[in-house]
């Protein structure tokens, strides 16, 4: 199957998830054309998964395919963007056109929960990888920073942690029938749209978790030249999960934010401090993460 | 070097190509915030180059960057849309601070002869290679797609073709001081907005001729459900280049468009013909050209 025949059975596999609503010209020109909505900005974030490096290389297609866009996706969804299209360049070794479905029906999968189209896409021959490049849209100034914590506000987050981690860490991946609270973290995670208005009303700061808790809490910290306190008795866990996990795994995509009060909906974990340190019940910790490349 | 260096390396050598302009948020946050123009629609394609597939792996750092952030912007050009910015995913094996800031280097030239900007992108660790996805826009129903040829129509080029080609069979890659026309070609590729105004105001369809001019050409027949048929003699060449280079080789980067009469800026190469076939000078040619995955 060759790189043209290889699309036909992509966009075939996205259906009613290629082209539609706000895209006005889909996959199959140089570059699709979508509707902008009046006293909207764009909102755009650009993500890589390679193979072996950011997902198993024997994981299911249609488990990297949802994943990939939802973690992506993730992104927008800590701006308080509503999410538009997605473009997907997919990098593969050789034209498996089973493979190829698998990953476009888990990509359509998503795509649809989030009300998404993948209205382009490139093919390249060479190690297997995936990079997918997100959009949505905020009203004019609307987006949610990194940078806008006060001291005083509550730290809160939008789930339990450490369910991806742990899947990760007792190597978990083989799903069977029914996946378990952690697998379902690692191989269907969730962009938290639903939480937009939320977010929209309430937080002066926030963040996806994807480098772990701590730090991706210290990136926001940094932004915004403050601190924080955790309190570890707080932090909502998957089954499964240990605190460590939690703090120091990542791949939640759970949104962090902080508030003047926690919202019902969010999980309050502690406390915007003058800083500059983050601590755990007012001890110091380590902001350890995923950091590629590091010694 | 770890990666949040690196990402501080880039931005850096980004310099005023990080943020300004449209973009309202560049690097350092979850996503880029960017303006959107009044009346206008977004136009976006994504492009991955492989080190090994698509540039030797020896090319200099800043070649690259030019080079891929150019061919990517190409696909904009053909749709007749003002580039605004762009989000780049690199994929690198080991964390080489030198190596980055000539890409980041070359993606800035690039991005300043365009007027574009570069307000996010991704590290990952990985085999070598680099994903742009580009973003530009289009008066409301103004971009130029691949399917309005029209029968009768004069088929145009933006310029000489072939030069790549000859490059890469050639192995010409050592560039040294002076680079000969078809390195020029090869390593610093130009993106064609100095055209945007001819192509709006002529072309019933374009292209970017990226796979050769015999395949490209194909794709806007198929999509406009027309023929075409060249006359070699008017196909302009790059000094060294052969016809079967400009037939088949690719990575030219200029547009390929179709308009009632061959504006003056551009040359006229063959005529649009009921089809379905495309031929030379009234006989068969193949539509060979670049096709990832071919048997």
């Amino acid at each position: 199957m060759d790189e043209f025949a290889l699309i036909g059975e992509v966009v075939a596999q996205l259906g009613d998830r290629a082209r539609g609503g706000w895209v006005a010209h889909g996959p199959g020109d140089d570059a699709a054309v979508i509707a902008q909505t009046p006293d909207c900005q764009a909102v755009a974030s650009i993500d890589t998964l390679v193979a072996g490096v950011h997902f198993p290389v024997d994981m299911p297609a249609e488990a990297i395919g949802y994943r990939a866009l939802m973690v992506s996706l993730s992104d927008l969804a800590a701006m308080a963007a509503t999410p538009r299209y997605a473009l997907v360049a997919l990098t593969l070794p050789v034209a498996d056109p089973l493979w190829v479905r698998g990953l476009a029906q888990g990509m359509a999968a998503a795509a649809r929960r989030t009300d998404v189209y993948i209205c382009g896409g490139n093919f390249a021959q060479g190690p297997l990888s995936l990079t997918v490049s997100v959009h949505g849209e905020v009203e004019n100034h609307g987006a949610v920073m990194r940078s806008g914590a006060e001291i005083g506000d509550r730290i809160c987050v939008s789930g339990p942690l450490g369910g991806a981690a742990a899947c990760v860490r007792l190597k978990a991946f083989d799903v069977g029938q029914r996946p378990s609270p952690m697998q379902q973290c690692y191989h269907y995670p969730r962009a938290r749209f639903d939480l937009l208005d939320v977010i929209r009303r309430s937080a002066h700061a926030a963040i996806d978790i994807s480098d772990g808790l701590s730090k991706d809490l210290e990136h926001l910290c940094r932004a915004s030249g403050v601190g924080a306190d955790l309190h570890s008795a707080n932090i909502p866990l998957v089954r499964g999960a240990t605190l460590e996990d939690a703090l120091y795994g990542g791949d939640d995509y759970e949104i962090l934010c902080t508030a003047a009060a926690a919202p019902a909906e969010l999980i309050e974990i502690g406390v915007v401090t003058a800083g500059p340190d983050v601590t755990l019940d007012g001890l110091p910790i380590s902001a350890r993460g995923y950091n590629h490349f590091e010694p």
